[in-house]
């Protein structure tokens, strides 16, 4: 390789994102009533006040799992979960789906039928359809699922709706999948991921909290039914899910918001599960709020509500299945701040998430 | 691994396709006018008599190519080609598309670049656009394109239509692409896929030919033009593109069509390029038409056509770029038949093409 060239690795998503963008403007400026690439699906006009919002992801074997630490039915559920979840984070109702599926041939039919159990029974319950797919030959498993979904006359709910002041909330609890996946990986002798996150030798046998984490990290539910509620009731300005750690998708929804977009959030009001409080250690970092903070895959709702809104919001409460959180609120000074429980704020810059190709 | 537990690669892609269709059918009954799993594309209703057409297609390295033997522009102009055959063979005309592409972190920036390059600037030709996707770490280089068009008024042509009597047209030329592959393959020193195509050391060496057939392989053209005045001018009566080979697409057209249809190809009507012809040996099976029978990723267009439709092909001829022929007939007699140069007949059967998992 030449000197001086860079790799794919070396500068890392974001970069690569941007670089897609400069390169993809040359060839195609944007359309009037289209969004494309930059929210958490691509919204596209159809017939009427409807439109379509589609979503990709792609799972790969070795980075987003281990085929020997996730059962074949749960990587199902959790690969359609997280299209799901990026429906729920546009306001969207799904409606079908379609599946690349790269397999090796030394994988077991019975891998197989499981997997398709976990898919097809979260497919049977959000109402969604596999129209179609691929189906080809690969040393890793690849799972690659492209969703439909319909707004059915609600406006598309974006990242870049955010205003100072704004309140943001969010669902369910924060730093459980991340924890789940820590003990899988240390069930299985692998090397922690961050080695600040001690765990005493019992949070590791089976127990009812790990039970809990560790499905929390397996099948995630997707919020459909809060985010459609946020789109209809035009309760939430702006909105992502949760899928690589509030740090870095809190900055993604501040950047999306402009360059002046900052927030302040509270850590006394980051909800955390019983499991969660059960395990956690005084010497974890941020008084024990780390895994919250930057843990990924939570696929929880993060959403900026503007206060005239937020008795709507409040009159609701309970009727999602969920709970939701209000963590903070959106400001006029750049960057992202945390208060901590003795009043005094400290800056969240260093403390960081997931990074796909670090 | 249990004893009798049988893998993926032991039953291959149409019993595993079968098997997907069995799981599938206990969660989801097929709804009226959506059609789904086992066409080139699904089809799905859309505002008044639009159809929504999608295909998705996934290539990965080490089973569809080897980055060292495909320059990335060509990678990336035949990812996005072979699912704009696949609307083609539909009838449709093509709108956006979605990406997922899985990257190694030690994959230079300058490949990403020209792989953009070679799938922006064909998305560009055919008028779509980019409008999502995902980009994760891989082992292997992975892409997944999912790809929308839209019917606007004609009638989706769909692999079912064939009925005994009507002719078999195929668009361009058979078995360059296989050619092109051996070409490649031999010259970086690989195993020949087909140990019966000798190949003079000539053939291997730079040449008019040769970049013919290698451009073949790496550069499909999808055939959308063709495709598009096939479905508006009701010319074919059953279509799909040839990416298996042309028996094992034709049988998929004929089990499409119904148990009792089958088909006789007239060997001397297979459309031969001018470099397939100058390669050809003496001693390759089925008086040198093995390539065009079996070979893979032509990526042309194989349609019926009822009789009384002939006419209005015959005074169409020229103006899609590509030439058209007609090989054969449609049969009440299942089974696939050859017609030999003497005028004798033979099975096909035995003579096989790809298999994705073998």
């Amino acid at each position: 390789m030449m000197a001086g060239e860079r790799t794919v690795g070396e500068v890392g998503e974001l970069a690569l994102l941007q670089r897609l963008r400069d390169r993809l403007h040359r060839w195609q400026p944007t359309e009037p009533g289209c969004l494309g690439i930059g929210d958490d699906a691509a919204v596209i006009p159809a017939a009427g006040d409807d439109q379509l919002v589609v979503t990709t992801d792609m799972l790969v074997a070795g980075t987003h799992f281990r085929p020997g630490e996730i059962v074949p039915a749960d990587l199902g559920h959790k690969s359609l979960a997280i299209n799901l979840s990026d429906l729920a984070a546009m306001g969207a109702v799904p409606a079908c789906f379609f599946l690349a599926l790269g397999l090796p041939p030394s994988l077991p039919l019975a891998w197989l039928d499981e997997f398709w159990e976990g898919m097809f029974s979260l497919a049977a319950a959000a109402d969604v359809r596999l129209l179609g797919g691929d189906t080809v030959r690969s040393a890793a498993i690849v799972v690659a699922v492209t969703l439909h979904g319909c707004t059915r006359g609600a406006a598309a709910v974006c990242r870049t709706g955010g205003r100072p002041g704004d309140r943001l909330y969010v669902s369910g609890t924060l730093g459980d999948s991340a924890l789940g996946l820590e003990i899988i990986t240390r069930r299985h002798g692998g090397q922690p991921f961050d080695e600040r996150l001690t765990m005493p030798a019992a949070a590791l046998e089976d127990s009812e909290d790990a039970a809990f984490l560790v499905r929390r990290h397996c099948r995630p539910e997707p919020r459909l039914a809060l985010g459609r509620w946020l789109a209809e009731n035009r309760v939430a300005s702006a909105m992502l899910d949760l899928s690589d750690g509030l740090l870095i998708d809190l900055d993604r929804l501040l950047t999306a918001g402009g360059p002046e977009l900052g927030a302040e959030l509270e850590l006394a009001r980051l909800p955390l599960s019983a499991a969660y409080r059960h395990l956690r250690q005084p010497e974890w970092p941020v008084a024990g709020c780390l895994p919250a903070l930057v843990g990924g895959e939570d696929y929880e709702l993060l959403f900026a509500v503007p206060p005239a809104r937020e008795p709507v919001l409040a009159a609701a409460s309970s009727r999602w299945g969920v709970q939701v959180s209000r963590i903070g609120v959106l400001t006029a000074e750049p960057g992202i701040r945390l208060r901590l429980a003795d009043g005094r704020c400290r800056p969240a810059a260093g403390l960081s998430g997931f990074e796909h190709f670090s």
